[in-house]
């Protein structure tokens, strides 16, 4: 019997010597995000037409040459709130930028930092990618984070919400990260 | 011997449970990069003069101080391929900005993102960084991925491989994923 | 005795055999950067007077309905120096953007690259983030590197320390990197 728990023993070993060579920077699973958090982003841009609650504003002017109004882009410090309407509590700022790019379809990149300043978090998110508008959901990448978000490291999922011709819009945020510390 | 592999198993473990902590977070090595893809990247600018087939469009002016296009910026939806050619399938969309930062060297500043959706991969690519065009290869930091680059990060290595003026030009992108999930 | 570390070992097997789920991704903790770096940023803004020695240029207006420079986007190839000294030996040069994003306090967005050519280091560092200006010191994130700094990741810390109006700025940038390979 002892023998064999030796043996048993050295087994299980040697299987985990080896293992931390694969181990080691395990992968994330998609499925699994250690930390999820769903917030609203709400849009209200300034085009010139006094707009006393923008928020945002565009800096330069779309080339004119197509309806997808590529060449616009706009500097933002937006609202974001745990529900869908604009005057709840502000959960953080979205500040950053978003350009039409393209003159074939709408569609935007966005690069911003979300910032929490409140009594549940406090810290920063940042984010980058493009945002194609026509689909039903957007992928884009957390690449860092500070505060409670340290080095953060994810996946933001955009889904458009409201959308008010070029005045407001509002998108869903779905950040999941897999990486916090 | 019973006495001596259990010494042995003993010493093992000792080395075992001391060595996660630093056989976690192991390095990357340079030279051994996971997933490796080689594409080409085709800017077709407007600047004012009608092109028909113009990708990407000049959103502000160089100040005109300097001969080196300081604050020239363009945001683009441009073709990648999988070899030199301009007319080849397309192999992914590379979406985003960039602009001439010096005036005293060529020297643009990009950020973007790959947008993969064909039969080989769906997801994106994120990348930012200085491209100095005078240097014959430049590193920029893949700093995340969605879908089939799933959390991605790695160096991306640009080549300038054609220039024909301010119309159009072309690189060949280096992709290195070091970290893939 | 022997029957002792047989059970012992097996013990400690077991605590072995499920540790590495939760060793792996090693938590980085704040206090302990693996590498620290401090730097001096020097922003020499151009807005339509002569400046000699401008290194950075305005792209884009203030939109003119706040006091807080909402709008005004600058482009620049910056000087770094190890101290505060604006003649000192260059370290590195800060290309990239910041931008003025919103119209209720000082606060600009940043997103850049340090690019480092000397004998101490070769590569660059991406950072991006919010830039609250009127708080004492701000986080951004370093998002990805290059050469040197390959494939890191960390924190980088923004203080004023000199302001003169529009024209000249200088930063303390304290950066840790938390990984780096």
């Amino acid at each position: 019997m002892r023998m064999f728990v030796v043996k048993y023993l050295f087994f299980l070993l040697v299987l985990i010597t080896f293992s931390p060579i694969f181990a080691t920077r395990t992968p994330f699973k998609k499925s699994e995000p250690r930390k999820r958090i769903v917030l609203y982003y709400h849009d209200i841009l300034f085009r010139g037409n006094y707009t006393a609650n923008a928020t945002s504003a565009e800096v330069t002017k779309p080339t004119g040459l197509d309806q997808f109004m590529q060449g616009l882009m706009v500097v933002f410090d937006d609202l974001v709130t745990k529900d869908q309407h604009l005057h709840s509590t502000p959960a953080a700022r979205a500040e950053g930028l978003y350009f039409y790019n393209t003159k074939t379809a709408y569609s935007v990149w966005f690069s911003y930092t979300l910032v929490f300043n409140s009594t549940e978090y406090n810290g920063t998110i940042n984010i980058m990618g493009a945002d194609m508008l026509m689909e039903k959901t957007r992928d884009l990448s957390i690449v860092g984070g500070t505060g409670d978000f340290f080095i953060a490291r994810g996946i933001m999922t955009f889904q458009t919400e409201a959308i008010e011709g070029f005045k407001y819009f509002r998108l869903k945020m779905d950040i999941k990260l897999y990486e916090c510390h």
